[in-house]
């Protein structure tokens, strides 16, 4: 950020009277420009044994698999986002949704609030997907997941499904992922 | 928002290409200045039959009864963000903390996480809070609760704790507590 967004000053750099943390701040209007975390809201549809993922077609992780997922937008609830976002990247709709996984990534300012739902009809291929396929556990292309977060879903959905048992947690991403798309040997060489 | 925030030139209201909604774009620079939803972390500090709230110090509802809670920041996860707070606005720390509740105020483009945890220790009043005090059921001051939300929250809590099951809802905030503190009745004078 360099101007401010209400006058065109150039913002500086500093800590408000009254706070405790740097923030960019408009000498000329006194405007202080706050940056907050962004929410991604998404879905996992889930039709018998199986999930449906969708092939990015843009970038970052293009040709990879993930789960239904975008920026929450302004004057939607969270499951109006996560249901929008699976009908324009899944053209699917769901039914009986729950909320089911949240993730903190601090490190890029980001919160995951992800539902399950099952899918209710048709699916298929939005503008920003190159394909979607449904994929029960055995069939899930490990190797080839977009994200972390995705990872971690499909691992604790197979889980839970053999329990019955649901459990909405809230954790950062783990080190799965990673493992799975030899992730940490491709920045090696 | 009036200028664009990278260059300093101003901005117009339009939907760009490949998007279906109107956003504040840079002509000259082609940056996308996005809106989103700002994300609200608190938590509900629990001891014994009492839950602790605060008195407000600031606007707004300036002197009404609040749980814990505040803006998320860049940087920390949401439950790093509600312990902050807790710690913030009324001096306390809390343990055994967990998800309870989560709140969709979509006219104001915010989404609301709460948490609940054991109070531990000492409690005290931060620079944004006039008091802070531990209330029974029967000794919370319905009529005085500074936000809808508020008075939710504490309504399922007493209700959860009868039944000892706590289960993590999504809603719009309720009607209660309008009808509590009169609000409309007020507006109407
Ligand atoms: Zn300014
Ligand atoms: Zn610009």
């Amino acid at each position: 950020m360099n101007f401010c967004s209400e006058c065109g000053s150039k913002v500086v750099e500093k800590i408000p009277a009254g706070d405790n943390r740097r923030r960019f701040v408009c000498d000329a209007c006194d405007f202080i420009h706050y940056q907050n975390p962004r929410t991604v809201v998404g879905c996992l549809p889930v039709s018998g044994d199986k999930v449906l993922l969708c092939r990015r077609a843009i970038e970052p992780r293009l040709g990879y698999w993930t789960v239904p997922a975008g920026f929450m937008e302004n004057g939607e609830t969270m499951l109006e986002g996560a249901l929008r976002e699976t009908q324009e990247e899944a053209a699917a709709t769901v039914k009986d949704e729950t909320l089911y996984r949240l993730f903190d990534i601090p490190h890029i300012n980001q919160v995951y609030v992800f539902f399950r739902g099952e899918l209710d009809g048709d699916y298929g291929v939005g503008p920003e997907s190159l394909e979607s396929r449904l994929f029960s556990e055995d069939e899930i292309p490990w190797s080839e997941l977009a994200f972390p977060i995705v990872t971690d879903i499909l691992l604790e959905y197979f889980e839970d499904r053999k329990t019955g048992e649901f459990p909405i947690r809230v954790t950062k991403p783990g080190p799965q992922w990673a493992k799975d798309v030899g992730y940490f040997r491709k920045e090696e060489n």
